[in-house]
């Protein structure tokens, strides 16, 4: 916190329509007066010692200091060579939740309504270890890296968050039939967790199973818990059952209170820098992390303007079913905010 | 092929609500005069020589024999500690090929219509190869192993299945994104396999991105080709969109013929003996069988049946929204076959 109560966020505006939504989400959170000293910083592949790739040091010290940054989509190039960067700033903070609030919006029609469930995803192992092998030509193997640890984290977590934001169930996600062990003890650790939140319900479910059921009646869902592949597969499923990445927040979760709240679609280059872009992913993502700063009459000022303004349906981006630009949906969103007071 | 150009199919009912909808199902066929002889076999787990799980040898001498299989659901208890019956009849009669039609059903409404497109899934390797370890306690690994042999021939059976179906493009579905080289070497057999069917339009997906634009507009979707866990999950998600497993056919597709068709819903014990199943999965994927035999109009002529009295909504089983038993859906689709001649 600096001089005159205002806490230090860590902006990685991102490639593409990055920095649009990015500028978006500051006049935003600027109208809301929310007491945030954004320190921009770049985040591009770089080759360290020993050839392992990091993050620039300067956005490395700055999420240090500040602990909690907001993070537009990063362009990815596997022919580049170097891991995602997404990934990689997840790591390198050991954000272990990653943790999407999917909500049918109100006037954004979609097959569903009623939608309200939260995806809480392990980040760090699973099917994300990295380790392959080519065994012998033509065979190759993909390791599924699950400890007790990172399992029991993710359970802890997903527990505590159902409890802290009045949600009534916890619904472990797995293919325990078929992998056994590393599932298996997955399983374990949300089972033993589940004895320490009696007041929190809790079931088990197959993946595929949820997916059938995700796709025939989503409201039966709360928060779901799972390993990192199932986490990404579910999670999108479920951002399209409420419209999809653009409208979609999320968060990356580390200890101490270190987190990377972010966009999770991607850089749209083919409408980058044309004011086109629609910034609600970030902006509710910008939500999130207000409320995990405690800040909770900016968050939710800022997000009745968002949600009042698609219901209104007036000013909104074309990805939305309107035809303004990206400067008028965040002005149309300022402006209710200004009305507000 | 008997003596009166009868066809053996090895007939294995399975539990729970199994023989009240195989049961069905020969009604059916026989109403439809399909010239099939069945030969009826039950599938339960033995320990052969060694200790290794088995399927019962009358069963495996009459697949054996017959090549054609027509399977109800089975019961997999985890606690008994044997491999799924449904897995170990996909490995012992390497059945690589796991097909899963999903079209929308005219008068079954679900949020979607027009959906009409094909999951084919590697049936035999990927995350279901059963290997894993404890390397330390607490930390457990699951080896996901793929091979170009297996991950070319289901490439080509999917392209081959499109250009047999007339159907127009194939996606590969993948996380070579994550999973360099194991999804790497599977997409690099699709990319070549399309080389080979210029005809057939090719295109390549994130698992993650086709959840989430399956869930927006699956009619974008036509042939989808996957590794095993991929399979699983995507083949449900699908069969969500058209109604479920109760009423989504498949089939385990093997080299030189063999082949067993299967319902995918569970054994459904609460309901067994009370004439109350719903029959319609294990019956479209009889009609899946009669065309995999050749036996096209019999085939068509089944489905129509089963069709419109879906359509004309009078006799219906619970699951479907009626108040009809099993028997009398039956008959009422016999007496539709009956009606044609
Ligand atoms: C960008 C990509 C590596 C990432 C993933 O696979 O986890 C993305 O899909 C996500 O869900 O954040
Ligand atoms: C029964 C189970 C082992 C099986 C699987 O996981 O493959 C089932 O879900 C399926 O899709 O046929």
């Amino acid at each position: 916190p600096s001089a005159r109560g205002m806490q230090t966020v860590t902006l990685i505006p991102g490639d593409g329509i990055g920095p649009e939504i990015s500028g978006a989400v500051v006049k935003i959170f600027e109208a809301a007066q929310a007491p945030i000293q954004w320190e921009e910083r770049n985040v591009t592949a770089i080759k360290g010692p020993g050839g392992r790739w990091m993050i620039p040091p300067e956005a490395k010290e700055s999420m240090d200091r500040s602990k909690i940054g907001l993070k537009g989509p990063l362009k990815t190039p596997i022919a580049a060579g170097h891991p995602s960067m997404n990934l990689l700033l997840r790591k390198t903070f050991d954000l272990y939740a990653n943790v999407r609030p999917c909500v049918s919006i109100e006037g954004y029609k979609t097959p569903y309504t009623n939608v309200d469930l939260v995806t809480i995803r392990e980040n760090t192992e699973g099917e994300y270890s990295g380790i392959e092998h080519v065994i012998v030509d033509g065979v190759v193997q993909s390791i599924k890296l699950i400890t007790e640890e990172a399992s029991r984290r993710i359970a802890e977590y997903a527990f505590e968050y159902a409890r802290n934001n009045q949600r009534t169930s916890v619904t472990a996600v797995h293919k325990a039939n078929i992998m056994r062990m590393s599932d298996g003890l997955f399983l374990k650790q949300c089972r033993e967790v589940a004895e320490k939140f009696k007041d929190v319900k809790f079931t088990e479910m197959y993946l595929d199973t949820v997916c059938l059921n995700m796709v025939q009646d989503p409201t039966q869902f709360d928060v779901l818990v799972m390993p990192n592949l199932y986490g990404d597969i579910l999670s999108d499923l479920c951002a399209g059952l409420i419209g999809g990445l653009g409208v979609t927040p999320s968060g990356n979760i580390g200890a101490n209170g270190v987190a990377i709240f972010e966009s999770v679609h991607g850089t749209a280059p083919d409408i980058a820098g044309l004011d086109l872009a629609n910034p609600t992913a970030l902006l509710l993502s910008g939500v999130m992390m207000l409320r995990h700063m405690g800040l909770h009459s900016h968050g939710k000022k800022i997000e009745a303007a968002c949600f009042d303004t698609i219901r209104e349906k007036k000013v909104l981006t074309k990805d939305l079913g309107g035809n303004s630009k990206c400067s008028e949906f965040t002005a149309e969103i300022c402006r209710r905010i200004q009305d507000m007071d």
